[in-house]
């Protein structure tokens, strides 16, 4: 007989934080450099773009932590990390390229992902999970 | 032959942050209209009140968050998710109105939270789950 | 015929943060008395020891909450929570002591851990598992 496979693993968790300050969002080079054209298109329109590119950020490092992928910074592929809210303002993640790959090594189906900032302060978690 | 399912699915998490000093815990009307009188009794008698009112507050925000409901602060129903601690000093989360009847249109069974405080800032994070 | 049991429940989050300049780390009493050997051994080598020590500390009071044990701080075992990490930075949780038969008790196999810091706060998350 066949018995349904239920539930789910998580297989890592990702928690990242960053100074607003500190995410040159304002540097077209390094925003084009790091954020998808839906991402870039999403931050530019909210109340402080600034505050919206650093809790991406953040969200993406969560991301990286949560893959159980080392990241560097800038010098990993940010941009294969994706994230971008549905119309609830549910912020949700699409993995690219090398992250895409990392992720289906490792049998990971969904990443969930929840960003928040202060003034000063962006931080954002993240969970990857398997079928299981 | 039956299956018995188990594990469980984890359907979003949320993550938020407060300044304490932001969140106006000296002013009655705001803490009635957003705190239970349960929530209300245990903050009061906390080493630092306003600490332990925002890190309600932003454990309210973060439920919302892993809820995939849209919060607008104290335009959204707060009193509608309840934050207490157990005898060992464990949070949990008892929801309300509509948020009760989101979360069940959802599957949703159980929120898990935690909250922590520092001198300035509350931080809390919430992991909403169904049963599979 | 049998049903492999799959999946895993959640029983437990925590989260916390820290100010890195109330963690004493420079203090070789407490660093001795709160911290593993190999995790000594480990934080002494990071480009800012007492960031690392500092997230340590703010991982293990996060392992506590999510055990759904009460810390004390420095009074709480916390030598029983080892976070080291793996050969791609991936920090894990070994258990030793009470706090490893306060998780055997509640069923949890595995908490898996994050951590951040910036210049002058860490923070940490921790989730305990249990197999379903």
């Amino acid at each position: 007989s066949n018995a349904a496979a239920l539930g789910s693993n998580i297989i890592g968790v990702g928690v990242d934080q960053e100074l607003i300050s500190a995410v040159p969002s304002h540097n077209p080079t390094f925003v084009a450099r790091n954020f998808t054209d839906a991402e870039i298109t999403y931050c530019r329109v909210q109340p402080s773009p600034a505050s919206s590119f650093a809790a991406r950020w953040a969200g993406k490092e969560a991301v990286f932590k949560s893959l159980g992928v080392k990241s560097s910074g800038a010098a990993a592929a940010m941009k294969d990390i994706e994230i971008l809210n549905n119309a609830d303002g549910v912020p949700s993640v699409q993995l690219h390229g090398e992250a895409k790959l990392k992720a289906e090594e490792r049998g990971v189906v969904k990443v969930l992902i929840s960003l928040s900032h202060s003034e000063t302060v962006a931080i954002a978690f993240a969970q990857a999970t398997t079928s299981a």
